[in-house]
């Protein structure tokens, strides 16, 4: 068996990337040792996904303060508050991002570091902590969901919610690359995902990097292979998930969702506890993110809509409680009355903002 | 108003087309003169859609024999065989295609020409049949479709069959064209259709040609309109549909249909009745054609999907009578029972192959 996919990887206090821009192309681990490479990175989505976002942070804060070559104490906590401000602004939206930024902060500010090299290693035990943690949680997910895949079962899934989101297995793959390990026959048919075919570019490549059997489709034709081929359940990631079940997620789950309850597929929504949000009771609470037209006015730069029309880019939707037969979480599968299981499984934690 | 937008012109004996390989980004006519043209803009995609097709193929034929400059009837003669031959061959499933190449040919070899001049004239007068023929019938789809069509209405279609799929006014379109034209304040909503995205290039071009408000959409957003949006209808188009109602349709249809139905939006097939095939008792007898998985793969030349991964491809898919509303035909609209009024309504034409 084949290592895991790690998109970030931290060695001698090195960090590399997987540039995910350029898969499934070219598998290319890049260097990141300066603040303009780690902004570079985010922005231009060399690195995506919230876990894998709030692992590279912690890092990426460490790589750029040793670069730099601080004379003491004080110098190094200057640059790494400079650097975390400069990352923070990188993506807005990225919770996970300013959680992350916001520990190393809180190890750098709070505690009193006699030496340089004291600071260093603190500040390393925390971003391995990060690490650590977000792994675990992810790996525990896909214990509790691979107990849901019989052998040769066949998973649809949608976006890409795999290892290359999060430090290792990631949440939606997290139960196949389990189920895999434990030599169960999967086989998964994978959305392109349309406009920015994280399906295609990034889920198809990563199971076929593990050597699980993968099937690309376009985003239109899950009905069909549903209706056709042996569909035996879906499982899909989540941005946030409110305090009823109601669950914003890549834009087409939805239209997944209905699909699957239509043929009487099972329909599984994957993802740490962290993306449950109990302040909000249920979905219609959760805006829409619209996102630029030009992501389907154009494709590699050539216009393949024309100028002038109106175009509807919603970033995400929201599937019903309803449509969801259960959540697989680090803390075990919540299954309904949703509104009952939801707060008793995953608690107070999140319900202060 | 504008004119209609025909993409075949005949006009003084000189035949035209639009490229459609170059919309939305050009609108160029281009003349077609000699076989060797006829047949590239056949297999390169300058000119499709069925009855588009047919036209085409009667007016090419007159074309490519006026240009040779034969020197006497029998000359012609031979030259507009080898030229059906030819056609015929470009798209072997285009029904259409040999359809309307037979037309001609029965005129020309099956009656006496006493001049060139005659020979001539027999073959336009024909050609102009099919011609006006066909459109006859889009635009008499047009008329009933356009009967349950309100003031304010928001519809939802799939794929390309409008005008520049026939001669003026299209099949799915056709309503919509006719509304318009009526006063009515319609709005579409255009699935970009993946892999070939007629949606985007065709659909989306052609409407906003017509001056008719047009948002396009991903494929996998049609669920989230749906439900967010005031979709009033569904109207698409049909490849074949089995005496029962079952209709073959592009890639994405069954799906859209599955989801019209779970949101309550009536679900229209529009097509003329020569698509209707009363041989096949139901949808189960109609084979599910795969194309190349290169349209998946590749995009504009650029690999988007990482080579060796297995690719599914179906070009159509089949909706099951039960989750259609009514078929909008140039003979009228069929509701259910279908098992009774298609064949009542279409006739015994079409049942033998």
């Amino acid at each position: 068996m084949k290592p895991h996919l790690k998109p970030i990887l931290w060695e001698n206090r090195n960090l590399h990337i997987i540039d995910q821009t350029l898969l499934p192309g070219a598998l290319n681990h890049i260097p990141i040792t300066t603040l303009q490479e780690a902004e570079d990175a985010i922005k231009l989505l060399k690195i995506r996904g919230a876990p894998a976002l709030g692992i590279f942070a912690g890092f990426a804060l460490l790589a750029i303060v040793i670069h730099e070559k601080p004379k003491n104490v004080s110098e190094a906590i200057q640059i790494i508050n400079h650097s975390a401000d400069v990352i923070k602004k990188t993506r807005p939206t990225a919770v996970n991002l300013f959680w992350a930024t916001d520990r190393i902060l809180k190890v750098v500010n709070n505690t009193s570091h006699e030496t340089l090299n004291n600071l260093l290693n603190n500040i390393e035990q925390e971003a391995l902590n990060i690490y650590q943690e977000e792994t675990k949680a992810c790996e525990q997910i896909g214990i509790y969901g691979s107990s849901l895949i019989k052998n040769s079962t066949t998973i649809l899934t949608h976006c890409n919610a795999g290892a290359l989101a999060t430090g290792e297995y990631g949440t939606a793959l997290s139960p196949i690359y389990i189920a895999y390990e434990e030599g169960k026959s999967v086989h998964v048919y994978a959305d392109e995902t349309r406009p920015l075919l994280q399906g295609a570019r990034l889920t198809a490549w990563e199971l076929q990097y593990a050597g699980i059997p993968v099937t690309l489709i376009c985003d239109n034709m899950a009905g069909q292979v549903m209706k056709e081929k042996k569909v035996d359940m879906v499982i899909v990631g989540a941005d946030r998930i409110a305090k009823n079940g109601d669950t914003a997620n890549k834009i087409g789950t939805y239209s997944l969702s209905v699909l699957a309850k239509y043929h009487g597929i099972p329909f599984y929504i994957s993802a740490p506890s962290s993306t449950f949000d109990l302040n909000i009771s249920n979905g219609s609470q959760i805006p829409i993110e619209e996102r630029n037209p030009d992501e389907i006015y154009f494709f590699n730069n050539k216009r393949i809509a024309p100028e002038g029309i109106s175009i509807y880019n919603p970033a995400f939707d929201v599937t019903p409680a309803e449509n969801i037969t259960a959540f697989i979480t680090e803390k075990g599968i919540i299954y309904p009355p949703f509104d009952k299981t939801i707060p008793k499984t995953i608690g107070n934690k999140n319900e202060k903002k």
